[in-house]
């Protein structure tokens, strides 16, 4: 299966972020299959080398870097596409999610927030000068999840997780206010890509149904198909891979 | 004007965090006032004198800090009230609202998340278990804002902050779901005080309907009437000082 934006502009521009990470991975093999892609740029903390497309580094601990490489994806002109392709659950180091009040912690709160709050917001901070402002249609893209939504939290648990989606979602909605402003022609959208096969769900996929845990290829190329399909009338919300919107 | 908080018990035990600021002063003073109280702790960064009220010290950077003053005011026995009236928005130092994603700032960002969503999941951490596990009521309370809705971001900027609140509306939803389980007659709430004079608000009060800058101690006592008013059946939820629901 390959995918091809129809609504972006031919020969359009893209930049993802967190290209290194299993679904970002897939963002970019599915992207670089898209015959309207004119540019490709993939960004991750180490350098990869992916023959046609243009490779870059960034560490959300510099945001610099992230400026350094917006600045160089958007070089031959604005862009039509980012993603911000970055996140985490839990680490190597014991970064597990709680299952209870007794497991809030202060430090891994504040590294949740650093990497699924504070890294895309820098990711905006340094991408959304940088978005085509004609009436073509632009998209920034986050991953959120939908353990994020408040109103869908029927189970608890996983605390700083679920608050750090949240806070994500807040800030879509308003940098997607901001946007409208500004580019009238662009989505600012966040995206749940559903249980994936990838070392961020590796401990948590014991309970996912049957047929409900997806590789990273088959969620990159639905959820680009929502990209597709998204208009500015649907700013600021987040849609699931089958696109459906999650409440807040 | 003065508050009986005549849903809790007789006695009722009570822990105000913050209550060197406007706000949580203002609630210290008008629990102190109601004959029904029991027991009133207040805990600040420095130690307050107030006669009649337990005061105690806790510092978010210290945990153990805030561990000490939950156990030290359920030295008598469980507790029915616990407000986390702790928060900000901007400071001298320079920490203001973001009018624009040019503003989004790495350290800003982080700062916001350490006092508005870590400080009170600390609060939570060390003081759920203090709290009443009977039948009777009982209430845990944070200082939200309406402005973390998500559905009620109309007006964009902010970011930060709105994300941070957002983050803490989820934390409370996450909270209140585990509460229910251990505690049916306990109730968990994020509160949206108005904007209130104090210094938090005194850079944004220009745009304030007349009528609608509120006293601290008018907001208290409106804020206090809500507590009075809700019921396990609610519980998750954030309430404004009217008593109406806020949306996610």
């Amino acid at each position: 299966m390959s995918i091809t934006l129809a609504s972006l502009p031919e020969n359009y521009r893209a930049l993802v972020f967190g290209a290194g990470g299993g679904l970002g991975g897939a963002f970019v093999k599915a992207l670089k299959e898209d015959p309207r892609c004119g540019t490709l740029n993939a960004v991750s903390r180490r350098r990869l080398d992916i023959p046609g497309v243009r490779t870059l580094t960034a560490d959300f601990n510099d945001p610099g870097t992230i400026a350094e490489a917006a600045q160089s994806a958007a070089a031959d002109g604005p862009l039509h596409l980012v993603i911000a392709a970055t996140g985490v659950l839990h680490d190597e180091a014991g970064l597990q999610p709680e299952k209870s009040w007794r497991d809030l912690d202060a430090d891994r709160l504040a590294e949740l927030m650093r990497i699924n709050l504070i890294g895309p917001a820098l990711i905006a901070r340094y991408t959304l000068d940088h978005l085509a402002r004609h009436h073509d249609k632009a998209v920034w893209a986050a991953l959120s999840a939908r353990v994020g939504s408040i109103s869908d939290n029927r189970l608890g648990g996983w605390h700083g997780y679920r608050a750090s989606k949240a806070a994500l979602n807040q800030l879509i909605r308003t940098l997607s206010i901001e946007l409208a402003r500004k580019a009238p022609g662009a989505v600012c959208i966040g995206l749940h890509p559903g249980t994936v096969d990838t070392p961020l769900s590796a401990p948590f996929q014991r309970n996912v149904p049957e047929g409900k845990l997806f590789a990273p290829d088959y969620s990159a190329e639905r959820l680009l198909g929502v990209i597709d399909a998204v208009t500015p009338a649907v700013t600021g919300q987040v849609f699931d891979w089958a696109g459906q919107p999650v409440a807040p």
